[in-house]
Formats: C-alpha cells, structure tokens, sequence
C-alpha cells in the first residue's frame, strides 16, 4: 500500500478530468497528463418530480413524429403574389418582422432603418423623419412572420404590396411566404433605405417578382427541398452559402423565364440580377425550412423545438408542443468577420428569420458539408466539421434527404430536443449575417452565434410543468378508476 | 548481450518494415507489432551516371517555369466555328480523336463506332457498313486531337464540320479547340452511332453551337479557369463531376443567350439541354486544361509531364522538356461502378483525352474536393482524400489558384514530375468514365485507373539518355576550353 502511494507520487499523474477545462489546464501546466471528458452541467436543476420527461417514450413518440413530418414536407414554391392578397391576417396597415414580437420603442437599428424603408416603399412617407414619426405614433401594426406563416431574413420586414412566394407542402397542407432577396450590403433587410435601396425594392416589385412568377406558374412549381439536398452536396449549408442552390434554382427557371411574355432585356435583366447575387436563394432555403418546421409544430408532447428566430433586440423560440408561446431573452451579438471598415463594434444584435434553417436541420447544423464557407464567417473547415458534429447530441434524427458528403454522407442533425438542449448544455450552433447596429447602413459582416439559454431554460419550465399537470391528471384519472 | 538476445525472443517483437506489405502481415499474423513505412523501388534502375538528374538545380527551374506558365495560363472561351475552319492543319478528310496516334486496324470498339458516328454525320457514308468500308480503306486521315491543339473526351471524335469551342490564353499567345458535350449514355463519343445518337450531332451543330458562339462573342468570353477554381470549391473535381461548374457556366451565358437573335424557344431548348446535363461543362474544362498544358510544354530540360491521354488500345504521354514524341503502352482497364445491366466485362480500356485535367492539377488529383463523386466512381470519401494526398508526392507544385477547402485551402497538387513517378513508384491518379468495349453502344460506367508504368519508364529513359548527352556535350565543351 505504501509502496504503491510512493510511486503514484514518482511518477508522472496520468488525470481523468470530467467538466471544467480549468482543471485540466493546471494538471497539464504541471507536466501530467490528462484525459478530458466532455461535460458539461444540464442548464437547469430540474425538478425532481419530472425527472421521468427526460426518458418518457410518448414524447420520443411524439417527437419522433414531429421531426418524421418535418423530413418529409415538401416544399414546392409555385407562384408569387402581393403579400396583402395571400397572407393570412395581414392588412393594408400590416408590417410583418422577423423574430418574436417586439414594438417600435425596442426595435434595434436594423430593423428600425427596414421599416423606414418599407413605409417610403409603401409611400406611406416621403421622407425618413415622416416615416419614423408615423411608425412611433402607431401607424403601422408590427407582428411577426413567424404568426403569418411567412419568414424574412435579417429585419425580414414585409409590407403590405410586396412580392412574396407562395410555397407550399407537397406532401401536407401548410403553405409559406417570403420576401425576395435584393442583394448584399446596403439592402433594407440590413436597416438600408436610401432611395437606391427602394427604387431596387420597386424594380423587384415590378420587374423581377412577376417574371418569377409567371415562369414558376409555367413550370408547375420547383422543388425546394430537392434543391436544397443538392446544395448541400456542392458546398452550400444554405444559410449564409447559397451559392450552389442560386445556381440550381437558376437553372431551373431560366428556361421558364426565356419563354414568358416579356421583353429579353426585362428577362436578361432578372437573370443578370440573380447571377450577380450567391444569396439569392436563402429566401427560398427559408420559406421551405418553415414549411418543414410548420409541418412539425404542434404535436401534443413534442419537445422538438419548431421555431428559432431574432428580432434585432430579443431571440424567440417555439416548441411543438407548448402552442403558440414564444420564450425569449436578450440577443446576443456574432462573431465574425467584417467588411473592411467595420468591425465588431459595429454589429447588431442577432437578427433574422434565417435560423429557421438550423430548425429544420442545415444552415449551421449541416456546416461540414460547407468548407469554404469559413472563408465568409470565419474559423476553420475542421471548425465547422465539429460545429455540425456537435448538433447530434442535441437532435433526435439524422436527416433522410439532406445528407453530408465528407461525412461518409450521413443525415444532418435534425429536430433540436429542448430536453437535450437542457440536459447537454450545447446551445443550437447558427452561422449568421451581421448587420450594422445603426438603422440606414446595412450588411457589416458575418459569423456565428448561439442563442441565450434563458430562451431553452425558460421553454423548459413550460415544459415540466405541462409534464406534470399532465402527469399529476393521468394520476388522478387512475386514482378515480 | 545474451541476456538480450533472451529478451528479444521472449518479448513480442516490433518490427519497423520498409515497402512490400508482404513482410508486415507474415509478422502482423504471428502477433508481432508493425511499424509500415511506404515505400516502393524506383520504378526503374537508373542509370548510375545519371543520377545527378534527381537533384539537378536546372531541371527544377526548368519545371518551376513549366508549372508556373501552367498555373498562370488563362484559358478564356472565346467563340464557337467549324472545326474545319479554324484547327490547324486539319483537311476535309481528317477526323481527330482522342490520346496518341493510332490506325483504324487497332482502334477499339468505342474508338470505331464514334469514327463510324462522324462518316454518317458529315454525310460520308449513309449506313454503318458503308462507313467501315470506307474507314477500313484509308478515305480518312486519323490523328491525334493533341496534335492538333485540340482535345476531347472519350473516343474525342471531331470531324471537319463539327462545332467547337475557341479557348485563347488570356495570359499567353496559345489556344485550344474542343467539342460540344452530348450528354451521357448513348453518344457518339462513348462509341454509340444510332440515328436518335447523328440527330443530336446534327442538332448541336445547327442549334446548340451557333447560338452559344453568338452568346459568347456578346459576353467577350468566359474566363474558365475562374470558373473551375470556384466549382472546385463546390463539390466538382472538374473531370467526372461537373456539376457546379455547368451551373456556373449556365449562368454566365445564360443572359446573353436571351439577347441573341433567336426564336424564345430555341433558347429555351438549348438551357434545357445544359440543364438536364451536369456533365454539359466538362469539355470546356478539357479545353482549359489544354491550354494550360499547351503552355507548360517545350520548356528545354523540363522534366514536366505536359500530356496524359488515351485512345482506347494504348495510353501516352508527352513531357515538356522531351519534344512531341508520344511514350506509349497498352491502357489499363479502368474499375469502378457501372450503370444498370452492364458490368467489368463491358468496360473497353482507358480512353479520351479527359486526363488533361488530371495533367493540369485537378481532375483526379483535386478529388478531396468532390467527395460526393464516390457516388459515381466508386469508393468512399476517404479514398478520395488519399488520392489527393499520394499526388503531392509526384508534382512540383501546390496551385495558386485551384484549392481545396477540405484541405485548408491547400492548392491542389500540379505538374506531375516525371522524376517523381520514377523515384516513388506513384503513378498519376485518374477519374474517368467507361465506354462499352462494343462499337454502337455507349458509356457503361465510371470509375478509377492508373496509366501504364510503361510510358513512365520509357519516358524516363529517353530524359535521362538526353540528360547524359547534354552532361557529355557540356564536359566535352569544358574539356575544349
């Protein structure tokens, strides 16, 4: 006994560390040598009584069929239209916004700067001073595209007259809209509304959108999720690269442009526009990741989390089974790269609809496929190869159409479990556009971000108590029996 | 020293075993431990007079030269015209094809059927029979496409009145021809001559090309090499994966097809014809590689391998620093995965001048970047990894403009060094598709092959013979002074 004391003294210590990387670090400083396990604390103590949730198989059940219907809708875009005319509850005095709820006065710089724009789109207001005056006074109903079954990328702000797609699921009954994209850099998504960014808004309006929807019209509508499954096998993760599924998507149309009734100059002016911009597509990736995520909201006892979104201010989240309820928390800012000339003081909060990609399981979740997209939002390939790795320990599928070349083609990560969310303490990765923090100037960068756990943490509470009230009600039914 | 000798059969042995994989298992399967290091004899003996070749400082700047015009080549597609019109000291009876020279008497089946496709197509004979009558009696010149600054995949067939691209070295005064892709199947370049097979021909001549050479001539060309060093980016290797880069070029061309003067619906069919063809780009990035290869060829010393190309019985190839003299030996058979109802025994041996990208730095040797090939070639994304890797060990250069994001952004390995092949044993690795050994039928498959060590070790005796008269020249010269 004391000869064996004696050596483990001599000797060099070989560690098993279990955590904190902060111990580890003074065992290694110290010449030992250390075996790391991966863990961390569950974000919350949960309570005691309903420690059975986190293995109850009627919510793998009901999870299972939340993210069996996500996988398997559809989504085809077939037309486009005026957002007045096809999206359901919105008036002429209706402006829809990206993320959970949120009024003027906590309105960020971006989103602020895209309903100036959106009012001098509408005409609603000549100058910038008049729109923000009206906008404060309570001229316009803000509400989220999240509650109108639409998404908008960045500020994701929708007005009244403008174009959006109508995409629907092929295989369900759910339909979705979105706005078109206007580019890059000082563009209205991003807060811009100088009068270059509206008369390019009033072009799309007037030119692009309605070539686009005559050409989906005569092509019987495009397959979205096929495209998609492609992208994803061409470098894209359909986020913040989409320049594999904008060339798809292009291919697909151009010939439906060519034979509609316009002028060739209107049509190689909508192909040209298309070309100039690899973004131009993650409208679409979007509108279809809220057809899939619709498809799976709902479902009694799911803990599949449907909605991931951010309002420049507050990051908002939905769960399938817990309605309609947005649990939210304060943004937190990207870290990236940026535009030469700004930097991170620049950054707004997260902001966007576009994490609807990470809820129906690319964007971030499918990041290895995407090496060159580090090139974008920084890090390394071998960093986004983890990032993506990481996400199965917070999901409840592999993907069965999206899958991941260098990865021996495995399934993305699909359908984030608030249980595991809370069990693992991994936040849901998100690679992200990064837009100035003042309204009027635009795009400044890109990178990544998490979302608060306060947003998971909180859903979780909703969630153990439904579990026992449901579970307290099944106790008292049997007593009665 | 007794003692450990006693030691040494006592212990398990470990054992560090050089080359042959032989020696390793016998020790592996008596539970010895092995330590591999690779390593293969030079493919050939060298001469001892002559092994200063290896090392030569002039033979590497003469090859620094050679990869740097091959990297820095700018291969812009200009135009399209009658092969007759414009390829050097092509005749009206001359048909082009693919790899070193051959006779009809020993050309394989997909060679003779393509040959057979090109009688009926310019109209020299009016049935199959007729046409091999002809062939047989000598009515037609045969000769090398690369002899003639021109390229083309499989059989590489181009008659006198055939459509091809005009490429020009933006960077340089040389420039290359190639054919029209037909898509995949039955087609006329994988040996296949059936009516539906000429009326494609025809089509592509009447409709196809001229209206892409209208479209190119408004563009004022499209740079290839931009494309490719972005589609290697998206998941192509750019010899049997294409399928960003035909999306590429779509868009490119696209706009100004819609402003050519052209029914809509012509147009419209020639995108439909690209689109429904992710092969469509791959003989433009043929014709790039050759003028980069072109550039790089008849460096004096250069010990740079400027061709690899096969015509369906033999493989050869061309080094720099060797003039135009073709080192040949019979092609290997490629292995891979074949199409439905077809299986090894159809595959005819290695054909086309498709390795010319191969030679140019991508191809098989940009794999990492395509791991979803592997769906179309066979093996599984490691393997893909690994063959790029080997391909460093043979090439003088990382290129500036073509990398691989899986790899961190590492150019991909270019200008195989004949020295190196002879010193490692590696021989270049080579993607490819595979035709029906048959005249008449078509591609049957696709899938991996090495060439020949033959045309290595001729080659190399033919540089190291000019190496030791130049060396004797220069002493007898030293000697005079």
């Amino acid at each position: 006994m004391g000869d064996k004391i004696h050596q483990l003294l001599e000797s060099t210590p070989e560690v098993i560390n279990v955590g904190l990387e902060l111990f580890a670090r003074a065992v290694r400083q110290q010449g030992g040598q250390v075996h790391e396990i991966e863990w961390k604390p569950p974000l919350v103590e949960p309570d005691q009584r309903a420690l059975a949730l986190f293995n109850d198989p009627t919510i793998a059940a009901a999870n299972s069929e939340a993210v069996t219907r996500m996988m398997r809708a559809q989504p085809v875009v077939v037309d486009v239209a005026r957002a007045r005319d096809v999206i359901p509850g919105m008036t002429d005095r209706t402006f829809l916004h990206a993320g959970p709820p949120i009024d003027w006065d906590h309105a960020s710089g971006p989103l602020r700067g895209a309903l100036i724009g959106a009012m001098l789109f509408e005409g609603f207001a000549s100058t910038p001073e008049e729109a923000m005056r009206k906008l404060e006074s309570g001229f316009i109903e803000l509400a989220p595209n999240h509650e109108h079954s639409a998404v908008g990328p960045m500020a994701g702000v929708i007005s009244p007259s403008m174009p959006v797609y109508i995409t629907v699921n092929a295989n369900g009954t759910n339909r979705a809209y979105t706005n078109f994209n206007e580019g890059i850099g000082k563009v209205m998504r991003m807060g811009a509304y100088a009068p270059e960014v509206i008369d390019r808004l009033r072009w799309i309006s007037e030119v692009l959108a309605p070539l686009i929807g005559q050409a989906l019209r005569r092509s019987g509508g495009i397959d979205l999720r096929n495209i998609i499954a492609q992208a994803l096998q061409m470098g894209d993760e359909c986020h913040n690269r989409n320049k594999a599924a904008t060339s798809l998507f292009y291919r697909e149309i151009a010939p439906y442009l060519v034979e509609c009734d316009a002028p060739a100059s209107d049509i190689a002016a909508v192909l040209r526009f298309i070309n100039s911009n690899d973004h131009f597509f993650v409208n679409l990736a979007m509108v279809a990741a809220k057809v899939m995520a619709d498809a799976a909201h709902g479902i009694p006892g799911s803990s599949l989390v449907t909605t991931l979104s951010r309002n420049g201010t507050e990051f908002g989240i939905r769960v399938s089974g817990l309605g309609d309820h947005w649990f939210t928390a304060p943004a937190n800012v990207p870290r990236g790269l940026f535009f030469p000339g700004f930097g991170p003081e620049d950054a707004n909060p997260d902001i966007g609809d576009s994490t609807i990609t990470e809820t129906a399981g690319f964007g971030g979740f499918a990041l290895a496929g995407a090496p060159a997209i580090v090139q974008f939002i920084g890090g390394t390939p071998a960093d986004a190869v983890r990032a993506t790795l990481e996400m199965y320990e917070i999901t409840v599928a592999e993907h069965e159409i999206f899958r991941i070349p260098a990865l021996d083609f495995r399934g993305t990560p699909v359908g984030i479990d608030l249980r595991a969310v809370i069990r693992t303490g991994i936040l849901p990765f998100i690679d992200t556009g990064i837009a100035h923090r003042e309204p009027g100037i635009g795009q400044v960068g890109a990178g990544v971000v998490r979302p608060p756990a306060r947003c998971f943490t909180d859903a979780y509470q909703a969630f153990q108590q439904q579990y026992l009230a449901h579970h307290a009600l099944t106790t008292d039914a049997r007593r009665e029996e």
